[in-house]
């Protein structure tokens, strides 16, 4: 498979409480297709990864009021939703509209609006990503998982609270240099050790935000994309694998399946291994999560991915940069829009366009998460 | 295009208290996976039509709820939702996944649990359907976006408030032969003329019901079909197409464009045209929508629908039998679950096996709108 990605396009993360959610998808949306250089009568389709504008916004049926503020009726337009990997799985389904020939041109966009709600009430909707009966509610939220997690991490492989501490300091340092980054500041192992306890061992700087923003791209056949750009960056492998949607089904809750499974997938149909994997954006929900995705997708053993973060291999200048965007820690995680956003960030390394944040690398990949990993999916970028 | 339909598999549609979400959407599943001879592990993938798990259930990320205990992970599980046209939805992307490549035998299904929160509950959930900030916000309710298209479909070409009683008539009458359905009782012009006002014209006997329901397909790649089934149904031809998502965006409220350019697409790929469709399920939310269905699926002329339903066109012994299932009138409307349900009594026509309510068909089509007409997803079947 090779897909296109013809343009891309980020809104500012953050607390956005001027701006909606249609005009946060429009701006991202507007941004990828002037970035793309082609108009709006070239697309033939919408994909939109979205989480919960059920509960943040109160409305569902986001796919038509999409395609109504876009001017881009009556064009196939398609919300697709697996919780906080909506925006990888939009992707993924874009790629499918594409490739079954059905469609030569489309934008795919993840979009979520979370401040509009009070944070208690957040949290709550985050949860839904969870199994309301045997998780949410009894009280189960995503830090309290997540610090499952994390504990069985370390009591299985030694990981220590200082390696989870280093992958929240490594993606605020990395955050600085990304102008549409929530988070652009840097902190230091006391700070996230010093920070408040959300969940045993996670405290509030291991966790990702609450945030506001969408992110587009535009994507084309390989034969339609060479009408509009001569060496375009391409997706040449994807992989989404489903797990049980509560831990206490997992046979090991210290390491995440699905992202195994989806990687496993991505690889074989790009033709390659992870060891040719030269930059990533992975899920960095919680520092915890880090570790995880960089195991689970072959970069380092399981159970060496805390050493690994330490040692510095995940840091730019080391030999497998992670989350050079600042990941979901720091550059923000507006649930829906992060897989997005991700093939954002990834498409700029590729093309060279990511200014002071910029590595070597010819091949990238994404990896986006949905709740405490019942759903994975998992996307190779190549020059 | 050409993809095969290997099983279906339908719940009772009803007032199912003691039935949860994940046991609807199994049983269905199973049925369906029966009714095709296949193994669970010739599953390649899942695709899900549901409307709202996140208000109806509190429960987003329902594809990975319904992989797990299916018992159907890792393989990649997706739910897509575009409001009660989920479920064509979610067919016309399980085809996309077949027709690119990637997956050769998949299950789509739609399921929605509506009767868990209070009906008052239920009418603001599906209110999310249509734009929260121009309609929902002031109060208006789906009742009352179809009644004023009934209004003006009355003002524009003359439709009488006795035509748009026979539609539910009929539909009524088609459900006493489906043992699936929720209402299986008669009723005539005037107990419709007569039953409570809902939204002025429409009564209550005009509007479908809530329902809990789940509905299932197994799907498979042309030439993997031939190695379960000689003559399997095939779909041939698949349409989607936006409008505004609410009405005052529309230049004409008394047509449904997305119906039209949806039906375009779908008799396009089929390589067919209006006339050549011998049995139809289309969205009958409301007695009226049933009329701008026929009208803007080519079947009689724009404006000519009531008219045509009173001369009998669309009973069964018509010319175009339309819900034979009874449709969401009388079947019942589990929104997400409808475009699915649509197809399995699509199939069962024209595999001979709709039993009393049988009609002779050799190419069916089914019609799922979301909302008001912001989406519509059309499909062609043929034997």
């Amino acid at each position: 498979m090779k897909v296109a990605v013809l343009g891309v396009g980020l809104t500012k993360f953050g607390e956005l409480w001027e701006t909606s959610f249609t005009e946060l998808f429009v701006e991202a949306g507007t941004k990828a297709i002037e970035n793309a250089n082609i108009d709006g009568k070239d697309i033939d389709a919408i994909f939109v990864g979205n989480m919960s504008g059920g509960r943040f916004i109160d409305q569902e049926h986001i796919s038509s009021l999409i395609a109504d503020y876009a001017g881009l009726t009556p064009i196939p337009s398609t919300r697709v939703e697996a919780a906080c990997a909506s925006g990888g799985l939009a992707i993924r389904h874009a790629i499918m509209g594409i490739e079954s020939g059905f469609y030569d041109i489309v934008v795919v966009g993840g979009v979520e609006k979370m401040t509009d709600v009070l944070t208690e009430r957040t949290t709550q909707i985050l949860a839904t990503a969870a199994e309301q009966e045997w998780e949410a509610n009894l009280g189960m939220t995503f830090p309290g998982l997540y610090a499952m997690m994390a504990r069985r991490h370390m009591h299985e492989y030694g990981t220590t609270r200082e390696q989870l501490a280093l992958v929240s300091v490594k993606n605020h340092r990395n955050a600085v240099n990304n102008p549409y980054a929530q988070f652009r500041f840097e902190i230091t192992v006391e700070d996230v050790l010093n920070s408040t306890v959300v969940a045993e061992p996670l405290r509030l700087l291991d966790c990702s935000p609450i945030t506001d923003g969408a992110a587009c791209l535009v994507l084309a056949s390989e034969k339609k994309a060479k009408e509009f750009v001569d060496n375009p960056v391409y997706i040449i492998g994807s992989g989404q694998a489903s797990s049980t949607i509560s831990l206490h089904g997992r046979e090991n809750i210290a390491i995440m399946d699905a992202t195994i499974n989806a990687a496993k997938e991505a690889y074989k149909r790009a033709g390659i291994e992870a060891k040719q994997i030269e930059v990533a954006e992975v899920h960095d929900c919680f520092t915890i999560a880090e570790i995880l995705a960089i195991e689970g997708l072959g970069f380092v053993k399981i159970g060496k991915g805390g050493k690994a973060t330490e040692e510095g291999l995940t840091e730019i200048g080391g030999k497998i940069p992670v989350n050079t965007s600042g990941g979901l820690k720091a550059k923000g995680h507006p649930v829906g829009a992060t897989g997005v956003a991700q093939a954002v960030e990834i498409t700029l390394q590729l093309r060279g366009e990511a200014e002071k944040r910029q590595v070597n690398a010819d091949i990238g990949l994404t990896h986006n998460v949905g709740g405490s990993g019942g759903t994975a999916v998992v996307h190779i970028f190549s020059k």
